[in-house]
């Protein structure tokens, strides 16, 4: 059997998806590419991991220096190594992602990245590399993540209506709920309580609103 | 930012988790290796991964050399990467796993393998590199793969008593299942079937046999 210092290494990168609510939609951050191969088109931020560098430093390295973004929690998505992703020479990426309030991301686009910006999922350019691929399993990691636990929750301010909350829900899974169920299970969760007051919205009746039992922390639900 | 070509790359390898089911416990396959480092210490089956072969093709190749094992479906784990995880030199590890029935797998060791054999998951021997931070992981996923799919009954017979499909759960979970909720959880997740037969279990009553209704199928369920 092969042993490494006999045989060519391919390169390694990370890339890093980072998904954020905004204007009822749900939206991926990109970066337009400074340099060759796909020079000018909009890719996910990234690049090559150093010898002595751990994996997720590189991610939320390459992350600022292209964007700016700093403070993110990442998580570990899958290991994209098709011989042939990277027209250059073999590359297997490292793919990370991230769902995070848009208020606290400062973008600065430098180093690799000519311009960054957000684009609607639904809605995205023609994107570098396998980039639409692994944008892809970040979307259905987050609506599986979603599913199974109180990752929504962090989205919500200090006092909000189910309807808005199941408007969170609805952005990101890109469907309607059926409202009596999500009102069910998301009362089963046990994660938020009634505070006694309601709200007017609109021409409806007045709804109640709720607040989070434990903010900032991500739960498991089952 | 650094480009490829310019810097030294890390070696890259595949590593595979392979659990059974038998004799009450849960296994997890494992070879002792033939050559340094770590000679003659278990370690799971894997290698380095050649400079044009799919990582997914790597970690099949690797497995059938090493152990024998062939036509298993292998899902991603997670990918090692911490800088000193290997003496030799900077070895990034793609890690794959999969449940099987044991009766499926036929072993011989060969290769990098010097022997090849089950270990119970509750009494692992001292493990090369990190493997037994793989290992540890490999048994979370599937702990939770379990929760939300109908994996455990790809190793239930033609006909079974929902007591031994309980027992498969305790197995894997490594922790005794109420009954009454899991009995109530089974039949609404709607995969198995009363066959309308019973059998003499022993002092107790009579058990239902059930049967499943999409064998060979994995579903997801919520």
């Amino acid at each position: 059997m092969a042993h490494a210092y006999e045989h060519p290494h391919p390169a390694v990168t990370t890339d890093v998806v980072i998904f954020t609510l905004a204007a009822d939609s749900l939206k991926v951050l990109l970066v337009r590419r400074a340099h060759l191969p796909f020079q000018n088109q909009w890719a996910l931020p990234g690049g090559f991991v150093e010898i002595g560098e751990d994996l997720e430093v590189c991610a939320l390295r390459e992350l600022e220096e292209e964007t700016g973004v700093t403070g993110v929690f990442l998580e570990q998505l899958y290991t994209f190594g098709a011989p042939r992703r990277d027209p250059r020479e073999r590359v297997i990426t490292v793919a990370y992602y991230a769902l995070v309030p848009m208020d606290r991301l400062h973008l600065r686009a430098a180093g690799d990245a000519r311009e960054v910006a957000w684009f609607r999922c639904d809605a995205l350019p023609e994107l570098a590399f396998d980039h639409a691929d692994i944008v892809r399993m970040a979307q259905q990691r987050l609506c599986a993540k979603l599913q199974y636990s109180t990752l929504a929750l962090q989205f919500m301010p200090d006092r909000f209506t189910l309807g808005e909350l199941q408007r969170v829900y609805e952005i990101i899974l890109g469907e309607p709920q059926d409202k009596r169920n999500f009102r069910k299970r998301m009362l089963a969760y046990d994660c938020i309580e009634d505070t006694g007051t309601e709200r007017r919205n609109g021409n409806h009746r007045p709804a109640r609103l709720y607040t989070v039992k434990s903010p900032g922390e991500v739960r498991i639900i089952r």
